[in-house]
C-alpha cells in the first residue's frame, strides 16, 4: 500500500452478494480511483451488524441490488483522496461511518440533529453522489457493483465518500476502533444521546446484540439504577451481565415483569433493539406513564406500521428514533473514541469472535445463530 | 345560593343524555352534596368542546353510559366543599378541569407531566373516586346519573373532586374564565409546554376550531415567523386571521404546498387537532426532516393505529401527544389566566356565540355544523 497506488485502479478481494440469502462469493475484483471529494480506504478490520445481516437476506425488497458489497463495520487506513478532500489524507487512520456527515448542509449545520442531506443513512442509495456511478466493478465483465449504506466495507479496498470517513487517533488500536463505526456508537449514543439516561433511572432494553449491549454500556456509565435486559435467547445473559445489566428477562414471563421490577410503575426508558414489531409494543408499554421514553434502534423492514394507538401517546409516555446514536459522525466520534480509550466503554466486550475474512459466511451464520456479537475480520 | 343549601341535597336543571346522539334532554335533577375532598359549583357558564360533541355522539362504543351529564368547559362559584377540602371555600371563583391535579402522587410530583395518577383525564371514568357513586341522581326514581370528564358542567349545579378546581382570581370575567377549562389552555399550552415553540419558527395548524386557533394564539404570542393554518371548512379562515394564522390551506391544495410555504423544508412544528388519522399523517409528513415535531392533541376515538411506519421515525421528526396543553392545572392555571388578563391571549376571541344554557342543543348544532369557535351559554 501506498502512493504508488494512487490513481490507478486497484484489484483486490472482496466478498460479493450475488442474490437475496446466498452466500457471499469472495472474488477479485477492481476499485477505482477515489473521485471528487472521495477517499479509498484500504480496510485492515471489518465485523458484521444485524442491518448487513437483514440486507443480505434482502428482507427488504426494494432495497435489493446485484451484485453488491455490504459491510459498514470496519475500520482502516486511507489509501488515497479524490479532488477536494482536505481533512483526509493518505495513511491516516480512519472509520467508514454509515450516516456521514458533510458539515455543510441545513441537517449538518443544525445541533438538535445528526441527519445529514446527501450522506445520511439512506439504505436505497447504491451508488456514489459525485456521478451516480459506482468504484467497484467485477473483474470479468467489468460490470460495476453496487454500494451499501456509504460505505461497503467487505472487501479489501473501498470508495467512501469524505463525508462518511472519520479520522481517529493513530494512537488507538484500530480493531477496536471497528466497533465505532455503527454498533457500539449506535447504542452507547442511543443512551446518551437521544435519552439522556439520567443517573439512578430505570432502563429496559429489549434485545442484546452489541446494539442492546452498548445501551446497557451506556446507561451504566450514566449511573442508571436498573438495567433490565431482555432476549429470547438466554445465551446473552451471560455477556449482557457483564456489561452492565441488572436482571435479564425471556420475553415468555414478560408481562409484569418489567413493572414488578421496578415497583409497579414501569422503566423511565426503554430501547427496542430487535427489529420486531411486537417487541416495540413492549417496549412502549414497559415505561412508566408521565415520562417514560421509547427509543427505536431496530431496523424494522416489513410493511407494519407503529403498533401504538395515537391515544396512547396521552399518557405522557414519549417515542422516538435514533441514527447512529444521535452521534454527528466527523463532529463527536473522535472524542467518543478518546471516551472509549479511557474506559467509558470497553470495545474489546463487544468483539466475541475473531476470523480471517476468507470467513465470512461463517461470521454470518454466527450472528444469524445468535452466537456471536461481533466476529471481527482481519482483511 | 349560600350557606343555605350546603349539605342538602339541590334540585336544579341539567341537561341530560340518554342515549347516543339524542338530544339531551333539559330536566330537573338532585345533586347531592359534596363527598370528601369534592366540592359543589354553582356552575355560572358553559361551553362545548368537540370532545363534548364526539362523547355525545357516542363515537367510541367502551365509554357509552347512561343518563349522563356532558360538560367540561365551565367556570362558577363553589357552594359547598366537602370534608377536607382546605384550598377552597364557598364563593371561591373557579375553574372545573378535565385533567385534574392532586399535588400528591408520583405524576404531580414530577416536573416534566400534567398527568395525575386518579384524577387524570380519563374518558371511563364515570362515577366519584371517594365512593364510586354519582352526586347526580334523577329526579323521578333517583336513579343515579353518570358523570363525565371530571367535571359534568352541562348542569346548574356540579359535583367534582378538588383535584380538578382550580380557583382564579374573583376581579377577572368569569364568563371568560371558561375559556380555560380546556380549549384555550390546551391550544396555548400544547405551543408554550409541549413544543416550546421558538421566536421565528414556522408552524402548521391542522383543524382550525378552538384548540388549533388556540395553538394559534399560542405560537404568535411567541413571535412564531409563519403560523399555517389548514382547514376543511374555508368559514374558519376568516378568524383563523384574526388569531394570527398567516396562511390559511384547504387540504386539497394540500400536497406540497405546506413545504412551498417554508422554502421546501417544511414547518418547525405541527399540530393535529382535527382528531382525523388521514391528517395526523399529513401533520407528521408537513414537519422538517432532522427535527421537526408533531403535536397530536386530536382524539381519536376509533381503533385505526398510528399511520406511521416505526422507519419514519428515523428521519429526527418527532411525534408526542399533549392533553390539556401540559399545564398542570392548579399549579399553572391561575398564572395564566393572569397572563391572559395582561393581554398574552384575548380569550374572548373564542366566544363567537352565546346563547341560554336552554339552548344547549342549539350550541351542540353551531359546533357540529362548524359555525361556532365556542358558544358561551348562560346558566
Ligand atoms: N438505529 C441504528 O442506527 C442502528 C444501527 C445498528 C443496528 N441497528 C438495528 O438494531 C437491531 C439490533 O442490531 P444488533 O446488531 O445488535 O443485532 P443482533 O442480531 O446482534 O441482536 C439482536 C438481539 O435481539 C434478540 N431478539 C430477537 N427477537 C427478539 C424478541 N422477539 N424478543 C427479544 N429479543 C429478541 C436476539 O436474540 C438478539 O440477541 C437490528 O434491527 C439492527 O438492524 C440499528
Ligand atoms: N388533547 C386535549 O387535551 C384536547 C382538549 C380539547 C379538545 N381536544 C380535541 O381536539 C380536537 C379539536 O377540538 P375543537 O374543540 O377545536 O374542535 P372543533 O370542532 O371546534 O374544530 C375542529 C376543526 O377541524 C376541522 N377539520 C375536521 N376535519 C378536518 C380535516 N380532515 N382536515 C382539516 N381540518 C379538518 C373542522 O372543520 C374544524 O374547524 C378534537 O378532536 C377534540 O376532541 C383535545
Ligand atoms: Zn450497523
Ligand atoms: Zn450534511
Ligand atoms: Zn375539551
Ligand atoms: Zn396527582
Amino acid at each position: 500500500m501506498g502512493n504508488n497506488t494512487a490513481g490507478e485502479v486497484i484489484t483486490c478481494k472482496a466478498a460479493v452478494a450475488w442474490g437475496p440469502g446466498q452466500a457471499l462469493v469472495m472474488e477479485e475484483i477492481l476499485v477505482d480511483p477515489p473521485q471528487k471529494m472521495e477517499v479509498r480506504i484500504k480496510v485492515l478490520f471489518t465485523s458484521i451488524c444485524h442491518t448487513d445481516l437483514s440486507a443480505w437476506k434482502g428482507e427488504n425488497e426494494s432495497q435489493r441490488a446485484y451484485p453488491r458489497i455490504f459491510g459498514h463495520e470496519a475500520s482502516g487506513i486511507v489509501e488515497s483522496v479524490g479532488e477536494g478532500v482536505t481533512d483526509l489524507k493518505e495513511g491516516d487512520h480512519v472509520v467508514p461511518i454509515f450516516n456521514g456527515e458533510c458539515g455543510e448542509c441545513e441537517y449538518c449545520r443544525c445541533e438538535r440533529t445528526n441527519m445529514c442531506r446527501d450522506y445520511g443513512v439512506n439504505p436505497m442509495k447504491k451508488a456514489m453522489v459525485a456521478d451516480g456511478g459506482c468504484r467497484f466493478r467485477t473483474k470479468e465483465t467489468g460490470e460495476p457493483i453496487f454500494h451499501f449504506l456509504n460505505t461497503s466495507t467487505f472487501s479489501e479496498f473501498t470508495v467512501v465518500e469524505s463525508a462518511c470517513v472519520v479520522k481517529v487517533d493513530p494512537g488507538f488500536p484500530l480493531e477496536k476502533m471497528a466497533m465505532l463505526s455503527c454498533g457500539v456508537s449506535t447504542g452507547v449514543g442511543a443512551a446518551w444521546n437521544t435519552a439522556d439516561v439520567k443517573a439512578g433511572s430505570t432502563v429496559a432494553i429489549f434485545g442484546l446484540g452489541s446494539v442492546g449491549l452498548a445501551v446497557a454500556a451506556g446507561a451504566r456509565a450514566r449511573g442508571a439504577s436498573k438495567i433490565i435486559g431482555v432476549d429470547i435467547n438466554p445465551a446473552k445473559f451471560v455477556k449482557a451481565q457483564e456489561l452492565g445489566i441488572t436482571d435479564c428477562i425471556n420475553p415468555k414471563g414478560l408481562e409484569g415483569e418489567i413493572k414488578r421490577l421496578t415497583g409497579g410503575g414501569g422503566v423511565d426508558y426503554s430501547f427496542e433493539c430487535t427489529g420486531n414489531s411486537a417487541v416495540l409494543r413492549e417496549a412502549f408499554l414497559s415505561t412508566h406513564l408521565g415520562w417514560g421514553l421509547t427509543v427505536l434502534l431496530g431496523v424494522h423492514p416489513g410493511p407494519k406500521m407503529l403498533p401504538l394507538h395515537p391515544m396512547e401517546l396521552f399518557n405522557g409516555q414519549q417515542i422516538t428514533g435514533s441514527v447512529f446514536g444521535g452521534f454527528k459522525g466527523k463532529t463527536h466520534i473522535p472524542s467518543f473514541a478518546e471516551d472509549c480509550m479511557r474506559g467509558a466503554v470497553n470495545l474489546e466486550e463487544f468483539i466475541s469472535h475473531e476470523l480471517p475474512f476468507e470467513k465470512i459466511n461463517e461470521a454470518f451464520q454466527l450472528l444469524q445463530g445468535g452466537e456471536s456479537l461481533r466476529c471481527l475480520m482481519h482483511l
